[in-house]
């Protein structure tokens, strides 16, 4: 929980190579806590700045053969460098490039993974993916595959879904937080991934574990979905009360409402 | 009218290839309907994602060489495949490469085209099109036009303006509703375009014509603006008002304040 | 203060080329002034679009080969045609493709450059420019900077910050206008660049100097923020009041409001 207001006193700057959906949402979502997002993904830039920003997210959601490049040359930064670093292997299964790309991606262990279940299935090898970017798995279809995942790559995995599944492979944690009214704003998973990378970069100065930092991230969120859902009730105005509710969430509302079970294997 | 209900109760996979300033926006408009969005357009992968989803929308407003290369993909596949798909020849006329490409796809006869009056007559080759994405036309300017060109390409013709205009080239639907606050939120009419090709691939199962198809989209967006400017007088909160406008409106409120006239040739 | 109502009365059509992140924030923010926002951002339709724009901006943000080749496009048109245009080099400084081009672009002397302080230090070659987006250096710091770089390039230099500097290279003018929420939205920065370009086309025709315009578009932006953050005091419905407050504002309200000191060398 301290992670929250870690990002608010020192905000980490958050590299982001994501898709031209929802680049306008994530920064915004990035800066409603705190952090100072930074959408660098040309070729021969995506790569030195990678090493001096605090954490990286690489989103596949459009991959152009641009950002494919970019988002290699930012990984391999990322490896050496040490920073933290998430994945989001949007859409992945049927269409060939970002899958090819993610399995690419993927052998250079990124800290953390975030997907739904379809995608985090397709990942694993174990299935053929989702319906363009709608799972059509449940997460708890996704369990197994997400522990065999995290403990081939490394990698913190978290799925989404209406209860979100974050393990490293060892420990399992389900978070049954949230609002189904996120899914129908374009983006709400997708800016999850960079609120995970921000959480790590803040984490790692409390050495706090990537388990743990991912966890936070995807209990604050959810909970700021809660709390926008409480005051707008259709789409349009839930996307601006979630912002808002990034912005205004505090530590004890986030103790008071937490519906998580933590289970060891 | 039954086209709402069907896109809600089974959301149709709604492929878009559009352009960089709305796919937000577009995005979130079809989640706010109930259909299922999905922004596939980079070559190797639009064209077999568009034989998998269930319409296709090709908006022309910033086409990249690799978004060229999708959209050519994409018209192809959903020619062969035999599903609905929209084309929005955004400001063309003056401009070469999307001009171009227009007369190329328009050889694949979409299965509904939709523009403002500058670009329909540019498209009918009657003119020499707007001024960026404004119309310099009125629709009524584009009346013959777009008979024209739905008779020539097989197409049903969209005219987007004041008073909308649907055909098939034999009957003629004008739709007056609508609100000119939608014209002051970018992506007002290029959503539309989206919204209708999830409309298509709705109706098409339920065996309804795609002229009907199309000016149900177009009434049920007009009269979401209607309700939206019923409650916002601003375009920051009227935008906001809209995409929940869009989630809120039932068929009883469409038959309500429904203004449409028909007229067969 | 006539340049409001003069964009309100004929809407100047303002061509941008801009990054992928703010398109949308940028393309309504246009829309809410009264001008008529037009993102030709491709290669053969750049060039010849500048030259029937009534001003362009340029914007470094993701600056793809393909947006760069169309900035140099452009940037030559908008030269050659005499149309003023404003240069927004976006986190120059450490990352080489855009400080490059930004150096490039500067040989064609904007009549504009809007920046924040540490990106105006990098281009007048005084430093290394800040952290991403984000300015590591305060506007006065950039005050010799901006003179020098005025008196360089001949273009009028506007620095972004609390206080916000804008200067032809003999006048200074200091805006102490606006709202830190307005940092806490991305794209707050790059829209204002639109912005400037919309006034720039609009004072042209009323023969206003170039620095009265991009002080005036300065002043009228910070004091909508400062109208947003009366009814707003969170980021996402923070975004909608300014769209909503640059659209209602009027002259008295910015005579009345500002706060803003002039200085001759």
């Amino acid at each position: 929980m301290e992670i929250l207001a870690a990002v608010r006193e020192h905000p980490p700057l958050t590299h982001c190579i994501t898709n031209s959906v929802v680049t306008n949402f994530t920064a915004n979502a990035l800066l409603a806590m705190g952090a100072t997002p930074a959408m660098v993904d040309i070729v021969s830039e995506a790569g030195p700045f990678a090493t001096v920003a605090s954490a990286t997210l690489i989103n596949l959601g459009t991959p152009t053969p641009e950002q494919q490049q970019a988002s290699r040359e930012a990984a391999v930064a990322v490896t050496a460098a040490g920073t933290p670093w998430v994945l989001d292997p949007v859409a992945i299964g049927a269409l060939p490039v970002r899958t090819a790309l993610a399995h690419e991606l993927l052998e250079l262990r990124p800290t953390a993974i975030r997907g739904n279940a379809s995608e985090i299935i397709a990942l694993a090898g174990a299935g053929s993916g989702g319906r363009g970017v709608d799972a059509v798995d449940t997460p708890d279809a996704a369990l197994s595959a997400a522990t065999t995942l995290a403990r081939a790559s490394g990698s913190v995995i978290a799925v989404s879904g209406a209860v979100d599944l974050v393990t490293d492979g060892l420990t399992m944690i389900r978070i049954a937080n949230g609002d189904a009214l996120l899914t129908r704003v374009t983006g709400g998973g997708c800016a999850l991934g960079a609120v995970m990378a921000a959480s790590l970069a803040a984490g790692r100065a409390l050495e706090i574990s990537p388990l743990e930092c991912v966890a936070a991230a995807a209990l604050s969120y959810a909970i700021a979905a809660e709390r926008a859902a409480a005051v707008a009730s259709r789409p349009g105005s839930f996307a601006v009360a979630f912002l808002d509710a990034i912005d205004a969430i505090g530590e004890s509302e986030l103790r008071g409402r937490a519906n998580v079970w933590e289970q060891t294997a």
